[in-house]
């Protein structure tokens, strides 16, 4: 089904098939591939379109050139009670993830707690699809990461922190509340829109390259993100990096290499996963008595006319999730085109 | 010494000392008045003033009324391996989060973590101070705290969260890394400070009482705070107050009675800190060498001609503690005159 912005829906089942197929073929196991595809796929059910299957061809070449391990084998560097120092191997950011988050997750039921550092990691995609398997198990879930410096501060000349994403998800009744945030104040993308359309930007978006805080969407998409809420971001930034990278061992700040910018060297990239059992104080029954509280009390605040109600964090992940399981995942034209290229490319017999 | 702002330099020992005797005669005891003092007086020496000696009025009047416990006997609710909640008795805050963390600490120095919450308390000052008991251990420290409601999202007619204000500390070779933050946009202060000069505010910093984001600071006054980055800063004032108020079993959301609206009820507020050991995963002299290099890498950051070093959070704060601990501590004529007032009331006899 084809709409008037060049898109198409392809159903989730298709497209995980697919996807998995590639990785098969670009020589990852097949438990491996499976993992990518499904988390992947995911992560565009949820409407985190520019985090999902966009990236597969960038995953799978670096794959292919041998960048990224294709067959890594995770192993404990550190597993001492709550705590677990995993070695990503150098694999692809998501499986490292999806291993770091699992053994969170298995400390957290058996003991209320699993906080899992992973070091020698690459890019992983988006936060919340790690947060939500906490989520998915009951369980409070924070994902961070460090990504190589974009990130600069009014007055200073180049990157010094990275927009360091994360995510927190919380189990409720009806989609988990889940924050999936980085630390920019923008995007890129909305500088690149911005120039697109010749308007020109918030003087807190980015700086040029001499350090100017600009309102020029060409100079700033030459220059440097700045955080959010300047200091506040910034200092937020460097924390999650020093979560993450300082103190787990991993490697931090100019350390990590983009993927996009060094498309050769492993990103060495460190995330941090938490799982917390809200059991360890609270019954099931009052943890759900609260949380419902807290979601309805948030719901039922008054709004302006024709203002709906406001919105919690993960909800419209939620809906976007209810609507493309049913409706499909709508991929650019442009994507589809580069996917099936890449397949025949691979000997991939699928077509999107 | 007065200076051109109708302030007076008071010397630390001699701050201490008249705010510890208020305290006393307010019937709080020897020792934890002398905690209140010291903690409100190391606040103003990080030239956190917003959150200092300016409290001591508010605090004691509240004491002295018996809105708060003058006596308050602290009880671990649960004491269960790295994790403590600890029942705030309705003391003042600032006692509370002072055991709250030491609780924290002494977990983190048998097990490596300690988590504790801190339910039933008062407003507990600078989130900073907390932090830093750890970072003086040479531990990582978070501290988190809940406030009633004063933020709005644009649409939204009334308060749905608090600006929910935390800090992290890490310890470092010359100061610690200390970001103390709080989730609005700007404070109100900004705000109030627009207002006196006539200028305009942007959009993005609150809305008026029907939940239109306003550039008329009168109209921003009587309206609502807006979140850092709009739905990000919504987003992690929400976690906040889950974890220090929904997770630990205490108050949250319009449970909370902020200090000002409800001068005649206890806060209920709920708070959370946590103190990790790097030594769980580096040895001293691996972390020394990765935040030294740290520290130096982000000190190094090229800046444009004429800009100074780009600088880290908690910097200023140990720029003012040491100017602060030499020529006193700063006060406003019209402050000093409402404490001696109160110590005239109380049958204290020093004056400032």
């Amino acid at each position: 089904v084809s709409n008037e912005k060049s898109e198409t829906r392809i159903q989730r089942k298709e497209l995980t098939r697919f996807i998995d197929s590639i990785f098969l073929k670009a020589g990852v196991s097949r438990v491996h591939a499976g993992i990518l595809a499904q988390k992947i796929v995911d992560t565009n059910l949820y409407g985190v379109d520019s985090h999902g299957v966009l990236r597969v061809p960038v995953y799978t070449r670096r794959i292919i050139k041998g960048v990224m391990n294709n067959l890594p084998k995770f192993r404990l560097l550190k597993d001492q009670g709550f705590l677990g120092i995993l070695d990503g191997d150098n694999a692809p950011g998501i499986l490292a993830a999806n291993a770091g988050m699992h053994c969170a997750i298995k400390k957290a039921k058996k003991s209320g707690l699993g906080i899992c550092g992973v070091v020698k990691s690459n890019h992983f995609g988006a936060a919340g699809v790690f947060a939500r398997l906490a989520s998915d198990n009951n369980l409070v879930g924070i994902a961070l990461t460090n990504v190589a410096p974009l990130m600069s501060m009014p007055g200073a000349k180049g990157p010094i922190i990275g927009n360091n994403p994360f995510a927190i998800a919380v189990p409720a009744r009806e989609f988990p509340l889940v924050l999936d945030i980085s630390l920019s104040q923008v995007a890129l993308g909305k500088i690149l829109m911005a120039q697109k359309k010749g308007e020109a930007i918030p003087s807190d978006w980015a700086v040029d390259l001499d350090g100017n805080p600009t309102t020029d969407p060409v100079k700033a998409a030459e220059g440097y993100l700045l955080p959010l809420g300047a200091h506040k971001g910034f200092g937020l930034a460097l924390m999650v990096d020093l979560f993450c990278g300082l103190l787990t061992g991993g490697a931090f700040l100019q350390d990590l290499k983009g993927m996009y910018k060094f498309p050769n060297d492993p990103s060495l990239t460190a995330h941090l996963f938490i799982a917390y059992d809200p059991g360890m104080i609270l019954t099931e029954s009052e943890y759900q008595e609260r949380i419902d509280l807290f979601v309805k009390t948030i719901k039922n605040t008054p709004t302006a006319p024709g203002v709906p109600q406001v919105i919690l964090p993960g909800e419209i992940e939620f809906r976007s999730w209810k609507e493309r399981i049913e409706k499909g995942i709508p991929l650019q034209e442009t994507l589809i085109v580069e996917l099936n290229s890449l397949a025949s490319e691979l000997g991939v017999k699928d077509r999107l």
